[in-house]
């Protein structure tokens, strides 16, 4: 049970009776019956904004040049975030657990959840210039995503159509949640939801639920250490 | 030379001097000179928006529930794409070359040109369920990404802290630019920007022209054929 526990919930699908949702209802159900704090963000229901730019900092201590990472930290440091980001990185901190679902478009999360992560994954808060992998911010936290595809399962693996789904979620995995320090969970793929029928459908919700019943047995995907590579980090002075 | 070609630069960067932008032009001056007209979206001063979603069909073909290829390709049909989205689609329909260039944030590109991507490739125009890969409907155009990191080039590698960057951009090559049947060239990558000085970065900006000069004689990146992949892509029967 995880009892006194914190799950986020971010979802991206633009329809609301899309199977996602479906995905997104079982996981709150399942989460809340093992004792979590559900908070969901529905980021095209919100509306989210998705695109980083200057108008993110309202107190820059730049005003000619915008510096993303620098305004950032600023920005965490002076408590001038954007009050959504804001809003979004409380939630982000606060949670011992995160789940990021999509459908996979183009191979990657879609705009609005890459953009939650552009602007949510503020620099300083979630991560520092050595403050990577295990020495990421968000340690102890675990990270899961739960991706539905268009495309049948047999179009996915090394060496099918379109590659192993591991290499296609590893910027996710080993880029945005590995690289601030989370432990990466194994993914839940749906795939090929439009073609399977409602009984095909049922059987993906039921799998999913079984996926949260083992949250606590599943095996963390292996990440890289920053102690393993002395030299990644290469020289810290900025030179402009 | 490339005379009566056309080159369409995609560039995500919000800052107007930063040095992608340096690059941007670089590559405006050299493909010029080599007879290619140059068409620049320019996605983050043109402000162009990231998020598909129902707003973005006029016309819809169902009124109460979006699927968004389904609307996508009945979008195309009938004429009613979002104008923008219709813009930049006659933009890539007409290139010979496409240029996308953006600092890697997260592994991946900027919401702001994932969303370009999520928009205006769109589906039926694109690609079809039976249409990808070596079938794929931009088959004869070439296309390059030219990225920037802040990491120095020792943190990518297959042994490397964050992976491979060609492992990092597969999304991309693969399962965007390969995948509607474009031949990929080797990618340019300017690493650790922001620490190399003025000196590095004029090498950089020199290296980015050497490749652009080299574009003939670069070899295309490998691609899946789907006809070695004669199951993959499944059943073509929807089943709501």
């Amino acid at each position: 049970m995880a009892e006194g526990q914190r799950a986020l919930i971010v979802s991206a699908h633009p329809e609301p009776t899309s199977f996602q949702a479906a995905l997104r209802a079982a996981a709150v159900e399942e989460l809340a019956a093992q004792g979590f704090a559900v908070q969901v963000s529905d980021l095209c229901a919100m509306d989210f904004k998705a695109t980083l730019g200057p108008e993110d900092f309202n107190d820059p201590r730049d005003t000619t040049r915008l510096n993303v990472s620098l305004e950032q930290r600023h920005a965490w440091q002076q408590g001038t975030l954007a009050p959504d980001v804001a809003i979004e990185l409380d939630h982000l901190l606060a949670a011992d657990l995160l789940l990021l679902m999509f459908p996979l478009w183009w191979f990657g999360p879609p705009a609005i959840l890459k953009g939650w992560i552009d602007r949510v994954f503020v620099s300083g808060a979630v991560y520092g210039r050595t403050a990577v992998f295990e020495k990421g911010r968000l340690q102890g936290k675990r990270a899961l995503l739960a991706v539905s595809t268009g495309a049948p399962s047999q179009s996915y693996g090394p060496h099918a159509l379109n590659g192993d789904m591991n290499d296609i979620l590893m910027p996710l995995h080993r880029g945005v949640l590995g690289f601030t320090g989370m432990t990466v969970l194994p993914p839940y793929v749906a795939y090929h939801v439009p073609y399977v029928g409602p009984a095909g459908r049922a059987a993906l919700l039921s799998s999913w639920r079984h996926h949260l019943r083992a949250l606590e047995h599943l095996p963390a995907l292996p990440m890289p250490r920053l102690s393993d590579h002395p030299d990644a980090l290469g020289a810290g002075e900025r030179a402009h």
